[in-house]
């Protein structure tokens, strides 16, 4: 039961739909009908009848010629939230790590070429790179990403693999298929893995694997912390093991709400 | 530019896709395709259809014969999250008060009869009441349903309380029209108010408004306590000033980043 966008049970109307929705940016989050056909490449009779049937239903809002999404969006991320039970799943602990060490930490998952972020507790110190749920980073800069990618079936991990050169963010991004490979073994052998100013210059973190109940990885946790600040083996010394803990425990919260490793692997 | 579903322009594939997405809650994560044909009322073939299209683009995954949502699904929330620059408009002044405090802090807006949690700062002590962005609380009984209920216009004010009597989620539920008129008449009066074990026993609110340029209310921040811990009196005394100081940090990021006022005013 798999089909792409030419098969006759694929309802464009709702793929349009949602592509209207997620034109909505930082950068362009009010825009004109037009803005958003162009944005979006759809004719501007099907962005009118998909911003009239959102407005509708109470997802977009008007302001003169112009659109923009109102909170009741939140809603269709909150249906994944809620659907996992990630208050009980995976909040409580990774508020532990956050009490603790003062870092960020983060429940993500794989997502095509990207890391999503699942479940994401601000630092309580100035942080320099602030997420929310649904953000989402390219899995080559990411510490969750080397342990999500390095669990991967080996055929899956050369396929990703075979998308290098990856982007670099910082002169410190790993861009090639070896070292990006390295690090994804790393994580596999070592059972965590560290990204150290990948992905924005001042940022370590350091991430370990959840498994379910079949030793499969359905996910990743990592806290994050400032690279001028704590080293390398520091991070070691002091986070994995209360990760490895936070881990666990996440793991047996697992077996009473499985729908998040059914949404990963089934 | 409004229409209702009998609208020749109304996209009823659009609007059948987001209620089946939608069926995915913590009760029923996984479902059959006749479970989410019976929760949503729609036909076996339309449901096939939807989450075959779904699923195409991503946003579902299939086991056995059962369905179950992916975290892409987080990606549609976080369009009004990034589209409202979040972070840089509200996550960080909250951040502080849950530094001083130890209190849960959010910013929610009114949708319907509902606050939703637009952002959430949760607490850093064992919490009573945990939450997460897009989750709706019945605006009777919450701190910030009474700013904001409070500073609508009287008609609207008085269409709302025409709903009553509200259902009570403790004994110390406002339920009546005249509680809840009292309750947000005090808000507009004092410019703040709070909600003691009004959804559940244990927590106790303070709730201020978000202004926009010209004044209008356009959310609210509030901060939870526990309150068999803190006083009204002592949360008055000890947060009141710290959430107005707050809400005019807000306020002046809403000039740089207008989407939220736009898409709640406009």
């Amino acid at each position: 039961m798999a089909l792409d966008d030419s098969h006759p049970d694929f309802v464009s109307a709702l793929a349009r739909g949602i592509s209207v929705l997620l034109a909505f940016t930082s950068n362009t989050p009010e825009m004109t009908l037009s803005e958003v056909a162009a944005k979006t490449g759809l004719t501007a009779a099907t962005v009118r009848r998909s911003l009239l049937t959102l407005m509708a239903l109470g997802y977009v809002k008007q302001n003169g010629r112009r659109f923009v999404l109102t909170a009741r969006v939140l809603q269709l991320g909150a249906a994944f939230v809620e659907s996992m039970n990630l208050n009980q799943v995976a909040q409580i602990y990774l508020q532990d790590i956050v009490d603790v060490f003062h870092d960020a930490s983060s429940l993500t998952v794989l997502d095509g070429n990207d890391v999503v972020y699942v479940v994401h507790i601000p630092s309580n110190r100035p942080a320099r790179l602030r997420q929310h749920v649904g953000a989402r980073m390219p899995a080559h800069g990411a510490s969750t990403g080397y342990v999500l990618l390095g669990h991967l079936p080996d055929e899956e991990l050369e396929a990703y693999l075979s998308g290098a050169p990856f982007p670099a963010f910082t002169d410190k991004t790993p861009v090639t298929r070896d070292e990006v490979r390295a690090l994804c073994m790393a994580a596999r052998e070592n059972g965590y893995a560290i990204a150290e100013d990948a992905i924005g210059l001042g940022t370590i973190a350091i991430a370990v694997p959840i498994r379910d109940q079949q030793g499969r990885v359905v996910a990743a946790i990592n806290c994050s912390a400032d690279s001028t600040k704590v080293t390398r083996d520091k991070l070691i010394e002091t986070r994995l093991e209360p990760l490895q803990r936070a881990a666990q425990h996440i793991s047996e919260q697992l077996i009473r709400y499985p729908a998040l490793t059914v949404s990963v692997l089934g």
